[in-house]
C-alpha cells in the first residue's frame, strides 16, 4: 500500500521494452540519434503543432532550462507558492536562470487566477528597482491535484501577455490533466497560450522521461547550448528518445494517467465514506488531500501504508484540529487495485 | 565500422538486465532508495575506503558538481587544454561552480606536469585581482588517450596542495586508465592525493551511469543540495543505482575497459604496419590519436568507416601537412574485433 | 519641501571637505591606501570591537556581498518583505550570493519576531528538496522607520543560531536606529548577535558611503576576492576612505541622524494634529509612513512638496479607503527646519 | 615620482570643483538627475551620434555590464591575454554575464588581429559543446601601451560581424588613444564597428568615473535593470554625471591625455638614451614597458621611484636575461614633469 508517490513505482513493461530494443548497434551519441528526433516527430504530431522537443533527465531540469529560455537574469517569474519552482527544487530555477526571482503566489483552492496574478503586478510599476516581470508559470495538475481548465489558462494568459510575459506550463503530470479534462494537448498548451512547456513521463510510467517542448519555437534557439552547458545532454540519447516514442505510442501515456486517476477517484471515494476523513481540494487527478485524525493515521502506518504529511500552509491557520494530520495520497497507474481496497478497509476499520 | 566514440554503442547486457530486474515493486524515490545505499557502499569496497558516492546522469553535471564543491565563484581550476571541463562543456563548469574560472593549460604530449602548473602559478600573486587558486583537475585517462601514473598524480597533488588547491580527476574512462596501469583504483585516487572524482561508466558499459565520489568526505557536506540544485537528483533513482551494482559487480567494469584498451592496441597496431600513418602520442587506454593523408581518410569514410577528425592544436603548428588529417579512434567493449581488422584491411588497401 | 528620500540631498560640508583635502599628492590605490587602512581602524573603535571593514560603492553592493559571505547559492536568506534585500534592489543578492533564495516574510508593524522567523523554518526540514536555511537578514531602522532593539535582535539571534544561520542587519539608516535608541553601536550589532552589517552612510550625509562590516572575521576571509569580482573595488579608494573618516570623526554620523530624527517628530508631531491623517506604525527613526485623503496628497504636491506613495501591502486590504493614499515621508539632516513647518502649514490649511 | 599606475593620483581640480557645485539643493536620485542626463546628451556630441550612456563607478564594473548585453551565458567572448576582462578582474566578468566564458588570446605585439581571431574560431564549429561565439571585445588604447587604429578596428569588426558577434571596447584609457592617435571619437568606436564601449575617466582625473556607452542603442534596452542587478545605481548619482560633464567640457579629457602621452615620450625617449633599457613596445600612449638590469631597477626603488615589475609572458620564454627585470611606467595627466626628468637623471647616473 504505497500512495507515498507515483515515482515510487517502476518502468511501464512497454517502455522498458522499448529501452530493450533501442539496445541495437551503434547511434549516433549526444541528441542525434534518430530516436531523439522521431520523438520531436511524435510530439508535433500529440499537440497537433511543430514543435521543438528537447529531452532531459529531470523534471527539475525541465523546469529550470524552459524558465532559462523566458526570462534574463533580472527577471521575475510568478508561480503558485506549492509549485515544485517555487518550493521544491533546491535554487534550481536561480541557476538555471541565473538568478532570476521566483515569486510563489498564494492561489485560491490550489489554483492561480487572473486577479491574483493582476495584483502582484501592481506592485512592478517602478522601473529598474524590482525585477522585470518575464514569465507566469502553472502547473497542469497542479501539485495539489487541481486540473487549470483551457478557459482558465486562456485568461492567466491575458494577464501574462498584456505585460509581454511568457507563458509556461510544468506539466510532470500533464498527462493526468489531459485524461482528467477528455480534452487534447494543444487545448491546454499552445492554444491556450503557453509558449513552452516541461513535459513529464517519469511519473507515469518512464525511468526519466522528460522534455522540455517548446510552442512558440523562437524560444527554442540556443537551446541546445542551454541543455549542454545544463549537463542534460545525455550521450546515448537514443535512450531517452525510445523511451519517449513508446510513451506517446498508442496513446499509453493517456492510458496509465486514466488508470492513476480512476484509482484517485475510487480511493477518494471510499475515504470520504469514512466521517473522520475530510477532503478539503476537489479530486482532479491523481492526488488527494484529506485531514485524518492522527490516530488513525498512526494506525494506518503501523499496518504499512505509505503516504506522507503535508504542510499546513494549504489550509491555512484554522484548517486543521491540533489532533489531525493532513496527508498526501498519490496514485499511480501501477498501484494495484486491491492495495486501495485493503487500505479502505482499513480506514473503515479505524 | 565505427570509431566516432565508445558512446555510439548501448548498454551492456549485465546492465540492461539489473535495469530489468531493478523494476519490481516500489522502492523510495530521489535517492533515498536501497540500490543507491548499497552502490555507494560498493564504491567504497572498490576504492578501500569509505568514500561519499552521488549518482548523477552526466559526465558533464559529474564534473561541474564536483567542481562546485572545490571552488568558490572567485576561484581558479587549472586543468588540460584538451580537458572536457575546459572545452567541450559549453560553460557548463561555469553554471554549476557560479563563474568560477576554467583555466585550460598547455601540457606536454596531452598530459599536465608539476613545472606546466608551477608556472601558471607564478602569475598568481597579486591578490584579488586574480581570482583564487582553487582546484587542480585532471582527466585519466586523458581526452587523448593518455594515462596518468601514481607517482604522476602525486607529483601534481604535491604542487596543488602547495597552494592550498584541491586535486579532482574526471574518470569518464577511468575503468580504461585503471586496466591501463593494472593499478587498483585506489593507487590513482585517494592514495596519490585526488579529493574527489568523476566516476564516469557510461561509455563502458551504462546506460547513464555517473557518479562524484567523494575521498575527503568532509567536501562532501551539502553535496545533496548541491546535485538537487544543479537539476540531478532523479525520482526513480533505483535505475541508477542498480546499474552502479553491475558495472562493478565481479569487475565487469574492468573487464570492458581490458577489452577497448585491447582492440586499441590492436587498431594501432595495424595502423603503424602502414607507413601512411603517423601516431603521435602513445597509445595507453582505448583511445588513438592519428594522423593520415586527407585522400585514405576520404576513402575509409567511403567505405563505411566512422571517425571524427580532430582539432590540429596537439599537435601545433607544424605536425601536419596540407594534404593530410588528425583523426581520433575511440575503441568500446563492445566494437567487434571483427570491425577493426576488416578497417585494418581497408588501410593496407589504401 | 522634499520629503521624497533622504538621498535627495546632498554631501555633508564636512565629507566634502574630506574629499578635498584627500586630493593631495599619490597614494597607493584599490584599496591599499591609508586610508582605507584608517576607515576600517575608525570603525572598530566606533564598534569597540576588532572588526574587518570593506568599503563599497552602494547600499545594494553591500548587501549582496554581505550575503554572499553567509549563504551557499544553495541556501535561504530570510527577511523582511519590505527589505531592500527582498523587493528593492532587482535580484541584486540573487546575483551576487550565485543564486540564493531571499525569502520575504511578512512582519508584525514592520519588523520580524522570532515566531516569524520559527514558523518558517518548521517549512524546511524536508533536507534538499528546499534550499538550505543559511542567514536572517533584518533592516536597522527598518524599511518602515521602525527600530529594533537589543532584546528583539538578541531574541532573532537565538532562533537564526538554533539553526546555525548567519546574522546580517541591513544599516542603509544604522545611525538613525543608534540616535533613536540612544545605544552604543555595538549594542545593536555584535553584542545582540549581528555577524556581518552594511554600514551605510550615504543616505545620511556621504556621498558614496557604504561598508560591509564584519563582527566574525573569520567570515571575511576572502572577502577581497569577493569585493572585486562583484566590480566595487574602486581605484581611487582614498576617496572612499576619507569619506569614512569625516562621518565617524567627532560622532558627525550620530549628530546628523539626531537632526534627521528629529525633524521626523516635528513633521509627524504636526501631522498628526490633523484629524485627517493617521500615522499606523510608531515614528522612530527619520521616516513617516501616514495615510491622507487623496485631495490633500494632491494639493500639497502641487503646492511644490516631494513624497512618495507607497505599496498598500504594509497595511493590509482594509487600513485604506478609496479615496484615500498611503505616503511616505523621509527627512534628512539637511532638510530645512523651515520646510517642515510650511509643509504642515499647507497640511492645516488642507 | 611615481609611475605605479595613473590611478594613484587624484582628481583633476575642474572635476573636484564641479563635484563642489553640483552639491546644492535635492535632485532626483537614482539616475533621474539632471546632471546624469546631460552627461548621456554630452556623450552623444562628443561621439557625434545619439548614444545611451549608463553612468558606473568601476571599470571592472562597466566590462562585466557591457558584456552582459552582448553574451548569453552559454558565449564566449573573444579578447586579449592581457586584457583587463581575461585577466585582471577575478572572474567579474564571469560573475556580470552569468557563466560566459572568457577567453584570452595571445596578440601580435599586444593587438589583437584578424588572423588570431579567424583562428580560434575554426575551433567553435562544433555546435553546443562549444560556447556561442557571442562578443569580441578589445582594450584602446591597450593594457600594453599599444593603440588600435581606426583601419584596424574595422578589419576587426568584419570578422567578429562575419560570426554575428558584437564588438565591445574597454576604454579605461580611450582618451590616450583618442589623444595618441589625432582622430575623433567616432573614428574608433562605432564608425569602426564597436556596439557598446566601456569609457573610462577614472585614470585620467576623474574620482570615480565610468560610463557604459551604446552605439547600437538597441543592446541598451534593459540596461538599467542590469545596472541595478548589477549594485551600479547609485543614489547620489548627481555626483557621477557632474563629474562627466567636467569631463567633457571644453575637451577637459583630450587635453589630460595629451599630456599624459607627451610625459611617456619624454619618459621613453630618456629612458632610450641609457644603453642598458630596452623597450620591446612601440610607446603610444601613456604607458611604457621596458626592460632593465636588476641592479637598476633596485637602486631605483631605493631611489624612491614608484613603478611595477611585469608578468613575463608578453615578451615570451626568451625575451628576457636572468639578472633584468621587466617593468610597467604608467604616466598622468599630473605627474610632475620634474619628476619624469629627476627620475631620467638616476637612470643616466645608473
Amino acid at each position: 500500500m504505497n500512495f507515498a508517490s507515483d515515482n515510487v513505482y517502476g518502468i511501464h513493461p512497454k517502455i522498458l521494452a522499448a529501452i530493450e530494443a533501442a539496445n541495437q548497434g551503434t547511434t549516433p551519441s549526444y541528441g542525434y540519434d534518430d530516436y531523439s528526433k522521431r520523438a520531436e516527430d511524435k510530439l508535433s504530431e500529440v499537440f497537433e503543432k511543430e514543435v521543438r522537443a528537447f529531452l532531459v533527465t529531470t523534471g527539475t531540469a525541465a523546469n529550470g532550462l524552459a524558465l532559462s529560455a523566458l526570462t534574463p537574469s533580472y527577471g521575475a517569474v510568478f508561480t503558485h507558492n506549492e509549485a515544485h519552482s517555487a518550493i521544491d527544487e533546491c535554487n534550481s530555477p536561480e541557476m538555471f536562470t541565473g538568478g532570476a526571482k521566483i515569486i510563489g503566489l498564494e492561489g485560491v483552492e490550489g489554483k492561480l487566477t487572473p486577479p491574483i496574478i493582476e495584483k502582484v503586478l501592481k506592485g512592478f510599476l517602478r522601473g529598474e528597482h524590482d525585477p522585470k516581470p518575464a514569465a507566469l508559470s502553472i502547473t497542469n495538475s497542479t501539485e495539489l491535484g487541481r486540473v487549470y481548465k483551457p478557459d482558465e489558462i486562456k485568461a492567466l494568459s491575458t494577464v501574462a501577455k498584456s505585460r509581454k510575459m511568457k507563458f509556461h506550463t510544468d506539466g510532470a503530470r500533464f498527462a493526468n490533466a489531459v485524461a482528467a479534462l477528455g480534452v487534447k494537448p494543444a487545448d491546454i498548451t499552445w492554444k491556450a497560450g503557453i509558449d513552452v512547456m516541461s513535459f513529464g513521463g517519469t511519473k507515469n510510467g518512464g525511468m526519466l522521461l522528460e522534455a522540455v517542448v517548446f510552442f512558440d519555437t523562437a524560444l527554442a534557439e540556443d537551446f541546445l547550448y542551454r541543455r549542454m552547458r545544463g549537463g542534460q545532454l545525455i550521450s546515448k540519447s537514443r535512450f531517452l528518445g525510445t523511451q519517449m516514442l513508446a510513451y506517446l505510442e498508442g496513446g499509453l501515456w493517456l492510458d496509465n494517467a486514466r488508470i492513476a486517476n480512476g484509482l484517485a477517484q475510487r480511493l477518494a471515494k471510499g475515504l470520504l465514506q469514512s466521517n473522520r476523513i475530510r477532503i478539503p481540494l476537489p479530486v482532479e487527478a491523481n492526488e488527494i488531500f484529506a485531514v485524518m485524525p492522527l490516530a488513525l493515521h498512526d494506525k494506518l502506518l503501523a499496518a504499512g501504508a505509505h503516504f506522507h504529511q503535508w504542510g499546513l500552509d494549504i489550509l491555512g491557520r484554522d484548517g486543521i484540529a491540533e489532533d489531525e494530520v493532513f496527508c498526501r495520497f498519490v496514485l499511480s497507474f501501477a498501484t494495484p487495485e486491491a492495495d486501495v481496497d485493503r487500505f479502505l478497509s482499513l480506514v473503515k476499520q479505524g
